[in-house]
């Protein structure tokens, strides 16, 4: 097997050197928020799925990589206005303090908007994509983030707190709050490499299982993690009564729900063959995660 | 003279429509709470720029409503959050409760996330623009609403809390947080028409001295303007100890200052002749408004 860490590596350090470059140079505490928030250890997951997704499609990732930069922007700004107090309050975000218990939660509250707004500009100044796949982008990154998709997803969230919710709606509200993140990173890497239809439409169904896999693990993590190694409290949704794929099917059937989601996802890469590896790989990993 | 106040109120039910119809359709208190905030009486002045602009450089004004109604909506994310109780804590806007007091703060703090997004969406989607134009239009909006736009005045407003701010700091602070989103609007009518250089040099040069005397006209109706006109209390600079025009020059050097900056951006406007008219009659609206 070709040595998929040592790729995955490259394009944590490929998507970090792209994060750095673009985001605003001048020094201010909004600045310092942004970088710090941004530089707070993150996967990366969904910068690498761009980069990855493009170069399955026979792209250059390299020129992917504002798109990948954008959408961890995104992803970032969630999670610092998740934390902020009149949301989940949570003083941690990966084993550090919280932007807004470091910076202020005004500050915090600034350093989200700077985070989204740089997301459109950076994705619109793409300077290696034509004009066609920089506007396409940018508009995938706003509905993707949108009020019908992860704002909405959030929304949802809230609405389920001290309730037990229905599959269905436990569904929806992963499919918004965290697949739709998940499937525009998969999506920018196909608009950034040109990709046909078919090849769109294999990795959109890859992206649909991938989404729930995501958030499936995060729910039994959250019950079988360990604190230190997550950086987070364990316990958590159940401190916020909140529901998750644990608390509706239980443990095991939960385990047994991520199997059948790896499966679903790995063969919806069929189609690629072997250059669909690393991707198998990665769904793996995920599936796998400790963290 | 031509009826100007019919056409500013054809102006605005334009905008107001555009608006209505670029929202998110589906009903959620997310969706309520963004079109709560947007209908809040606001005096539509940025989108009627530009609007106006793009007509001045010979573009059709209803070709630029999606870039009207995307201005609007960040004008409207940065009041929201501005009023948030980490922020200015105002209850009250345009004599209605500030969004966060009508929805709590977590459905304020997302529906100012949804706006912000939903501009780029509107932006980038504009339909009879070029994709040149949409994208260009896009970007103009990124730079004029983030860290080193809107938010950076927005971050030195806080810091100049409580201290005496010299002119410069008030300037740039100013130009910042009111002006780059006023210059924004009037180059996005440019953009829609395609104007030729000469022309967007001297809208950005009769953009500068609106966007100062813009926010010279709010501090000084801050202490000579009506509560009930402005729906807003008065005085709350002074509770806020906010510097301002009137505290840096008093209030005769600051109505001066006024009378200057008119006639500096109706100057600027010399060479569209009389096809200027409207936006002299409205400089000068804005000089003298009450409200």
């Amino acid at each position: 097997m070709p040595d998929y860490t040592a790729r995955l590596a490259a394009d944590v350090d490929a998507v970090n050197a792209a994060i750095a470059c673009a985001l605003p140079q001048k020094a201010s505490m909004v600045g310092e928020a942004m970088r710090y928030s941004i530089a707070n250890g993150g996967k990366r997951i969904r910068p690498v799925l761009v980069m990855e997704c493009c170069a399955l499609c026979g792209g250059a990732p390299m020129e992917s990589l504002p798109f990948a930069a954008a959408i961890e922007m995104i992803h970032t700004y969630s999670l610092i206005h998740d934390d902020l107090p009149c949301m989940d309050n949570d003083d941690y975000r990966r084993g550090q303090l919280a932007c807004h218990r470091k910076y202020g939660e005004a500050i915090a509250l600034l350093a989200g908007d700077a985070l989204l707004t740089h997301t459109f500009l950076v994705a619109a100044q793409a300077a290696k994509l034509s004009v066609n796949a920089r506007l396409r982008g940018t508009e995938v990154l706003a509905q993707a983030a949108g009020a019908q998709g992860m704002i909405g997803g959030q929304m949802q969230d809230l609405q389920l707190e001290n309730i037990s919710a229905t599959r269905e709606q436990l569904e929806e509200m992963n499919r918004k709050k965290t697949g739709e993140l998940l499937r525009a990173a998969c999506l920018l890497g196909c608009i950034a490499a040109d990709a046909p239809p078919a090849q769109i439409a294999a990795i959109e169904n890859y992206a649909g299982s991938l989404g729930l896999l995501f958030q499936v693990t995060d729910d039994i993590l959250d019950v079988t993690g360990d604190a230190k190694t997550l950086g987070k409290p364990i316990g958590s949704d159940k401190t916020n009564q909140k529901s998750t794929w644990v608390t509706l099917l239980g443990l095991t059937k939960a385990r047994a729900y991520c199997g059948d989601l790896e499966n679903k996802a790995i063969a919806a890469l069929e189609s690629f063959g072997a250059s669909a590896g690393f991707l198998r790989w990665l769904t793996n990993t995920i599936a796998n995660r400790s963290y």
